[in-house]
């Protein structure tokens, strides 16, 4: 039987990304479906759709609601308790080129240590200073990462998977695509999108 | 042990507020929570937040996201496909005024034959036949209760239903509390609100 596969675009200033990378590797295994780390960038999309910043601002109800709903998911996940970074949101552009730039071995495991970073200890990660130590703690030359994520060649590579995400539909973080194409959005599809993941492969 | 409660406010344009009403009732008798069924008006609410239409159609990507999702959802439930209203968001206001109207035995049984003649058979709630043969159906001597809907202490009772909402922090539909006071956003949330409401009971 051949396994599934699903894309996974994340903003590295989306809270709901943050919940979604650290439980899609357990929860993809289980399902046997093979997970595309896509990080992008979301400030271009929410510019098109006209939003002047996160509608977690804009909506100052639903960004209240949305912290007290983080602070509970966090807890069912056993995740520790989210600690708000100064500024929401985050810029991740930083993050976000080291993240396309390692390899797919790698990535996960920067994506989760990165976010957690921010979510759970609060930190600036357009602070390179953050990103530095978080390559560190995984045993990466982070001066030669840093530079070859800065190098022209990778930041095309982000701008063309930001591209990529805009010309696929996507609006928010984190979103899911299935190979038929079909767009799972928010954390809370990821084991609807999953299970579809696994029902494609099983009828292939 | 003292059962739960939960209220669970709705607006009937609301397509996930109908999910949340086909299924709250099952889940909440498993899990010993009772349910105050409080019907409100969205309209007030979302003009205070600078909208100007749901966001749904604000923003058209996330609409269309959101009638897919709806069919997904709805096969998962095992409820008919989604037939899209003419009109969306429908205008809700004569059939919220018979909810509150109904008492609290007949409420739910109304809520949800009314939600399905909107998004199962794609009728126009704002139709005061639809709301007539909705209360038919129901065995309602539909011209006494659609009278006493329209009179103005009944009138004043759902102004004072969505000022509460409104007081309480609700910005989006359907919103429920636990009995300290929680606020838990969306259909997604109806079995973590109903874990919480179990949990304070147990705690009583």
């Amino acid at each position: 039987m051949a396994s599934g596969s699903l894309d996974f675009y994340y903003e590295f200033a989306s809270p709901y990304s943050y919940l979604a990378a650290c439980r899609i590797a357990s929860l993809a295994e289980l399902a046997d479906v093979r997970v595309n780390w896509k990080p992008f960038l979301l400030g271009p999309i929410f510019a098109a759709q006209g939003y002047t910043s996160s509608p977690f601002n804009v909506y100052p109800l639903k960004g209240a609601h949305m912290w007290r709903d983080l602070d509970r998911l966090a807890s069912a996940q056993r995740l520790p308790p989210i600690t708000r970074p100064a500024t929401f949101p985050a810029n991740g552009l930083l993050a976000a080129r080291v993240a396309i730039h390692l390899n797919d071995a790698c990535r996960p495991a920067f994506t989760r240590a990165l976010f957690s970073a921010e979510f759970a200890q609060g930190r600036d990660i357009s602070d390179r200073e953050t990103v530095r130590q978080v390559l560190a703690g995984l045993g990466h030359f982070w001066d030669e990462v840093i530079a070859d994520a800065e190098s022209e060649v990778n930041k095309a590579r982000l701008r063309a998977q930001t591209e990529e995400a805009q010309a696929r539909g996507v609006f928010g973080a984190p979103t899911f695509f299935t190979a038929d194409g079909e767009l799972f959005w928010g954390n809370d599809r990821l084991e609807m999108a999953l299970e579809h993941a696994r029902r494609l492969a099983r009828a292939a």
